[in-house]
């Protein structure tokens, strides 16, 4: 089991740079250590479906030596990552989380694993997914206590950077997929804003699908989405996350809008404490925290945040009709329940009350557009606490979904613990603007680290 | 060599349910019609990649089944259609018109195709798309005269619809595929707004790529689209095509805009005047045409067209960098060089480029959009001609691509011959407003078909 400590070593990559220059480290010996984890928790945690250690090695000898010639790519040239497996590569099947796609191969890599190769970054493996990126869990384990879930449905890839195995690794979210599995699992959890990467050759198809990172710390989760859009650009229509070459300097916001969403209710005692801990010093560092009591804006906004989940429901059924239905049709004993009345589910609605939702929708992030102009982003928790027991569920995605529903950028901070587990912060940003959102992230980070 | 009476003798699907109903007709002897076209046509036009006649004769029974028995599943139960052959089909291959795609299965059905079976409707094969559903020609030649090209993307489609052989067919319009070989070969093609149908599972992928239907008749046209997007919806996060269950009344309008676009200065001499006769019996019918000569927002409009096509290579470059990466990198003596070219193109634009573009695009819809407000649509060739000799090129998609750059629905009506060969009028309506496009095209069909 990975012990708390492990927490704070997390592979940065970012910080190894300085050392690749000085000569002092190589990652060809960052990807050893790497895997020093992966052979001591693997067995445990079972974070990959497939990993590709030889091709990995010999990478990262052809990184080494490019950093060694003061050629590196890119700052993530060697950089170990992990693919969650709705994402193709060329090298290793794709397998969804489903016994209908057990083996598939496309024989291609993704937009995202094609730019992220042409950067220099190494592709270790696939990473543990639910079935097609929902509900029906993988066999992975949390690494901070192998009784407990990854979360979902990124799971391997949170177990992986949680664990040290990697210091990146691509996820998908459409409820919250990547920010649960991130606080989970201790580690950086990047949703960007809706059509931020290049969805191309992942099979996360759904209009508030989303690309993101997961990873060990600030600079790295920004610089891996950064070389990704620009070779492979956004979703074929927008803009891609836009923002400076190095991950953005922190900057302490005026003011943050604290908001309780839906999952406040419901949250774990423990897990609010810590985050009213968290808003206190903000609060003492000078930074103005509006809330649902105290601002009309906030106010209204939780107003209609009880509706993102069911509406988010909604939506996800009808766009998953297809391809849904075929996969029904060519083996419907390989669809786990859930599937089959998610299909249901979608065959009884009409586009009408479809078309109802996306409207209700566009009303909805209207609502939270206009909060820019009063707070630099939203502060809330990941998830209703630290990982539940059992690994039949992936946990409650109650505070991750209002972002996805938003299309909204979104970041999980690792910077709390509970009795021993990871808990993340969430900070909530304004659609296309997620450079600013890493900027007050990292101003929170030193907050919150550097409090007494 | 179809003879030109035949562009008069499409297959209506519509036109035969009052037949099914009254028991002299049939599905399957529909069907077998459609047979009679295709043995007599298919080995010079080769419209066709598979076909899978054996399925279609069982498939035509039972629909005749099930209007014998008065529960039809939509009113295209039976109809025989076509599919582009870079949508996916369970039951053929999906060549995408790529020797690295030769063979290639999926092993499931796109949206579209899928909802087309769920309404009953017969797939006979699967129609030549050109490389990639971009420039490099398949082997289909123009039913009304071999030595001419059908047109493309959608080749094939418009081939076996304009000859008979098939009521409907799927095609896919980026630039220009689906309207102009529409024209080329006699049929009616319907490019919709943005995001009508649902791509899924339809290797079109790029921001301005549009789903598509090419069928015999106005009523045929939106009544498969129709049936498409009730049970497929539109791409996902879209409203999906609006409009009513039958095909809308038509509807005279008060004043269209005649649009010259870029191509007038180079269009045929007999093309220009043939639609200068369409023009003055719009105006004699007592319909307002308004022309760049005439008003403001119409020259405002024509001042910015001639950016269309390059703006579209562009944005379709950048947003074509992946795949065609992946395609290189597994055997770049596959593709053709055109394809390579717009491979290096991409690979030497930076997002920021393809921002811009993009964010030039946004404004030239704005200045579109303001036309709705004057005009019920505008009204153009759908090509500078008829088809020219020759099947090394698929045309010029000149006229084409405003509609494709602006997200606005398109129909090509095939009210025109210039020497024995079809040639299309234009319509362009205006973004989700689709089932308006199909009530001025209904009064403008009935104007030019019963003018003196």
């Amino acid at each position: 089991m990975v012990m708390l400590d492990d927490v704070t070593r997390l592979r940065s990559y970012a910080d190894a740079l300085g050392r690749f220059a000085a000569g002092t480290d190589t990652p060809r010996d960052f990807l050893d250590r790497c895997l020093v984890s992966y052979t001591a928790h693997e067995n445990d945690v079972q974070a990959f479906v497939a990993v590709n250690i030889d091709a990995a090695r010999a990478s990262a000898d052809a990184a080494a030596a490019r950093w060694k010639a003061d050629k590196p790519l890119s700052r993530i040239d060697g950089m170990p990552i992990g693919i969650k497996d709705v994402i193709e590569t060329v090298d290793m099947p794709t397998g969804m989380g489903s016994s209908l796609f057990e083996g598939w191969r496309s024989n291609r890599d993704s937009a995202t694993v094609r730019a992220l190769r042409e950067a220099g970054a190494i592709v270790v493996g696939k990473t543990v997914t639910t079935e097609f990126a929902a509900t029906t869990p993988g066999p992975t384990r949390n690494p901070h206590d192998l009784t407990r879930t990854p979360g979902g449905s990124s799971s391997g890839s949170a177990a992986a950077v949680g664990s040290g195995m990697l210091s990146g690794a691509l996820g998908t979210q459409v409820v919250g997929s990547i920010i649960r599995p991130a606080s989970y699992c201790g580690c950086w959890g990047y949703k960007p804003s809706i059509g931020g990467l290049n969805r191309g050759g992942s099979h996360d198809y759904m209009s508030q699908s989303c690309a993101g990172v997961l990873a060990a710390t600030r600079a790295d989760t920004w610089q891996v989405a950064r070389e990704i859009v620009v070779r492979a650009g956004g979703d074929p229509g927008f803009p891609g996350i836009a923002g400076p070459e190095l991950v953005p300097e922190p900057t302490a916001p005026r003011a943050l809008a604290f908001i309780e969403t839906s999952g406040w209710q419901t949250a774990h005692h423990h897990a609010k404490t810590a985050l009213e801990g968290v808003i206190a010093r903000l609060r003492s560092a000078g930074i103005d925290i509006l809330t649902r009591h105290s601002n009309a804006q906030v106010a209204a906004l939780e107003a209609v945040l009880p509706e993102v989940l069911p509406l988010t429901r909604k939506i996800n059924a009808w766009e998953s009709r297809w391809p849904l239905n075929t996969y029904e049709d060519r083996d419907a004993s390989k669809l786990s329940k859930p599937m089959i009345q998610r299909l249901r589910e979608a065959e009884a609605m009409t586009i009408e009350e479809y078309r109802a939702a996306i409207a209700r929708r566009r009303e909805i992030r209207a609502t939270y557009a206009a909060l820019a102009d009063i707070a630099a982003a939203c502060v809330t928790l990941p998830a209703p606490g630290v990982a539940p027991v059992g690994i039949q569920s992936t946990g409650d995605p109650i505070f991750a979904v209002p972002a996805s529903l938003l299309g909204a950028p979104a970041l999980s901070l690792p910077l709390l613990t509970l009795g021993g587990l990871p808990l993340g912060v969430q900070l909530i940003g304004f659609n296309e603007r997620d450079a600013d959102l890493f900027a007050t992230a990292g101003s929170i980070e030193n907050i919150v680290r550097h409090a007494p």
